[in-house]
């Protein structure tokens, strides 16, 4: 994907240690997390819920993804920053509804019990909804924003709310239940993925370009990265599910051969799978 | 509560019938809303189960309460009529999940089955999700807003998202949920509904003078009124609970007491709690 990044990104990437990068970008985001979350009631179970999901050690793809967009187009990680800690909140929303007994019924994630397992089925999803509204509290505090920047704003809230709603993430969920114990072709597979994942990674991207100040052009090309981004999430996390150390990963393995789910290598085989992985990097 | 409205309102007041005016709002906000799901897919089961939540003829208490309170601050239903759905998608949304099984599993709701009865858990707990994400996207829809008004959309936003998130209505519901089996004071009480309705009452109302240009006074004053509305509309849904005729309201009466919750009449009595609910108003 290298010659698809903006030119000032790959003179960067010459000297670049991507590990140490995604280390320190986590930590700014966990500090940011429990500084936002510092503000809140400590004795109230309904926040006690929402930090169990929030805090429980994610990857946090998506705000380093905003983050690093934003400084692809010499943006700076403190214009961002909020932005990419509510996107992960939207992310951890949408895994503890998916993880609910009416939906994937899952136990574990990120290494932890589940939202309704920790608590309840009805904190949990009490704990998601408040995770989701609070992500556009933090989106929209007008206190912390330049005034100049208000429209910027209301455009990283539309692209969020638009990507994360009936026409992006949701609808992706919905395809994904009904889909179980169907064998999908891989054009329906990746429109799924593309709604269920693809659409929150893009607008991560989009989020961190337009904050960053990044012109149109800039915004389009890092559109295509996103999308590659997307998919080679996607395949990478099927074939993670086939093949992963469940230890490392905090969740099980196997599950979705469990649950008949198509997947990449349901339906490419695993070999032509990473193959695909390999080809979208 | 005459008093403490702004005097223009007082005035207009006098050859005032508020039967036709409800009305003539609810038409104007149904018609809104139709508009904007006209634009979503016919066939997506997650649109359906969104519109027959949504469209299933509720009183639009919460978005006439925006438009008269932009009114009542000489501003125009044109500019929050948008506003006042997304309001009402954020009530409704409220409802959906507090009918849920692990809440309050309830049957019936605006006189039709409750979404999980209609759809299944899974989708209801999603349309949900879809109607509160829906409505940050249509108070950031950047194409119909002035640039000019940036500021003030994004201050909406985040009243909107402070009211109806962890600090509000939702702490409110969770608060309601752990009261079951509780007689509760009534100062305890009063703090409940004022986070699981009034929050979200109050910020209709704000949201209303905002947009519609009202002074930081005006503002001030139509707080104090959205709060004795919140009171007065709690107030009157217990007793309606004990009272009321299900054929009417379309939705069971009688469940306050069998699920032992805290009411105004459980703590008060019937008949205080009425000369309550007059006083409020």
């Amino acid at each position: 994907m290298k010659n698809r990044l903006p030119r000032k990104m790959d003179l960067k990437m010459n000297s670049f240690d991507l590990n140490s990068y995604i280390f320190s970008k986590r930590k700014q985001i966990n500090s940011t997390l429990e500084e936002i979350l510092g503000h809140t009631s400590k004795s109230s179970r309904l926040i006690k819920s929402m930090k169990h999901s929030l805090m429980a050690g994610g990857k946090r793809l998506r705000p380093i993804l905003c983050i690093t967009a934003a400084e692809a187009v010499e943006g700076k990680t403190d214009d961002v920053i909020r932005a990419a800690c509510a996107l992960e909140m939207i992310h951890t929303y949408s895994l503890i509804h998916d993880d609910l007994p009416a939906m994937d019924n899952d136990n574990l994630r990120r290494g932890q019990p589940t939202c309704h397992i920790e608590f309840d089925e009805a904190t949990a999803i009490l704990a998601g909804d408040a995770l989701l509204t609070f992500a556009f509290e933090i989106l929209s505090s007008i206190e912390l924003i330049n005034v100049n920047h208000a429209l910027k704003w209301l455009q990283v809230i539309n692209t969020t709310a638009a990507a994360a709603g009936y026409k992006g993430m949701i609808e992706g969920q919905m395809r994904d239940m009904a889909a179980e114990d169907t064998l999908l072709s891989l054009e329906k597979l990746e429109e799924m993925h593309a709604l269920k994942t693809g659409a929150l990674i893009e607008a991560s991207i989009i989020t961190g370009a337009i904050l960053g100040d990044g012109s149109l052009e800039q915004i389009e090309k890092l559109k295509i990265y996103a999308k590659n981004v997307g998919l080679a999430f996607q395949v990478t996390d099927d074939i993670l599910n086939v093949e992963g150390d469940p230890a490392f990963m905090g969740k099980d393995v196997g599950t979705d051969k469990a649950r008949k789910k198509s997947t990449y290598p349901s339906i490419l085989g695993i070999e032509k799978s990473k193959g695909f992985a390999k080809k979208t990097c």
